[in-house]
């Protein structure tokens, strides 16, 4: 890697390194144009089966900011954010779209072996299961926005502590979506407040083969 | 924001967009200090409660990736990739260091509400949608570590095709383990196959307020 390339690196690595969620956001308005291109950007994720069963509900009005709040057990977060994106998985609407998301490179026998596999493994689903596995996809989406985010010099918060229901009556959201994030998005109000606090790497990875 | 960061900002873009899953591996060994290190980096991810479910188990002996092949339907980056971490979660183990994962400079009544919402929490819940929760949240760890193995370098192959008590034997896991991924890691053999085919944002996303 050239020098340029391995100091950008550095910067992703730093940022993953520092990031904490943001508890006050600063009311300031930020720029929407370019929040809504980074969770554009979230959306290049991978999915399993390319299905993509994402979706988003951007929230910038303050009402509907104040309602939501409510939803989410009064979280100051909610109603302070200049952005609240609502990450939610409709795996009917996924299912129904097998056919836009399969890469259009791809040879007809290997779209049907495809179509087959996916139809095969939902069929020994319940819809409960399979909705757990739309919001379970939802979450890699996450984790590429809240480092995404962060590198950009955003704040955010992800918000699980919520009332579904609710949040899906608000925001008329069919009953089987699955929600795996609130995810306010903004400018820290506060100094930063030090390095997040992890377990050991050595306690969480085993190695088999070559160790470290 | 200085160059620098602008740099890190599209360097980090660029890999979200054109990342794609490696169907072939270089057999070439790669620094494993380094991947574990970019794997550590995933652990800093955020979790509900900073539970922080996820544990690694690194494979690089080739007897034991082949063994873990077969019982992933036998996709063959199993055994071609130089490194392959099987990404779980325990959540026993991890509700266990409730203790340990509280930052260490909350206040002790912080503690004890933090450790009451959390029991209260899981108290609600069957230990399969516990489990269930505890890979969901091992997504959002693997959504950071796609995207910066990508920006340093690295091919990357998330694999949800196995059989989860094949590997929790192989492995010598608990049995309430659950796993979101193995992640096969290493160099590409094949030229770039192209950007990847997403959705467009503009069918996934819905605003209340400013549009952009």
């Amino acid at each position: 890697m050239d020098a340029s390339i391995t100091d950008a690196a550095n910067l992703v690595d730093q940022a993953a390194k520092t990031r904490r969620s943001v508890r006050d956001f600063s009311p300031e308005p930020v720029d929407l144009q370019d929040v809504a291109r980074i969770l554009r950007l979230g959306t290049m994720a991978p999915s399993a089966w390319n299905l993509q069963p994402w979706r988003f509900v951007i929230v910038t009005d303050p009402a509907a900011k104040q309602v939501l709040q409510g939803a989410a057990y009064n979280q100051r977060q909610v109603g302070q954010a200049p952005v609240v994106a609502v990450i939610y998985s409709n795996m009917v609407e996924a299912l129904g779209r097998v056919d836009d998301v399969m890469h259009p490179s791809m040879p007809p026998e290997a779209k049907a072996a495809m179509r087959g596999s996916i139809e095969g493994s939902f069929a020994s689903m319940t819809p409960e299961q399979r909705d757990q596995w739309g919001k379970a996809q939802g979450n890699i989406a996450l984790g590429y926005l809240l480092l995404l985010f962060e590198v950009h010099g955003y704040g955010t918060s992800p918000m699980l502590g919520f009332d579904p229901a609710s949040v899906r009556e608000i925001l008329n959201l069919p009953d089987h979506a699955t929600i795996p994030a609130l995810l306010a998005i903004g400018k820290s109000a506060s100094a930063h407040p030090g390095p997040p606090h992890r377990l050991p790497f050595e306690e969480l990875a085993r190695f088999i083969g070559d160790k470290v």
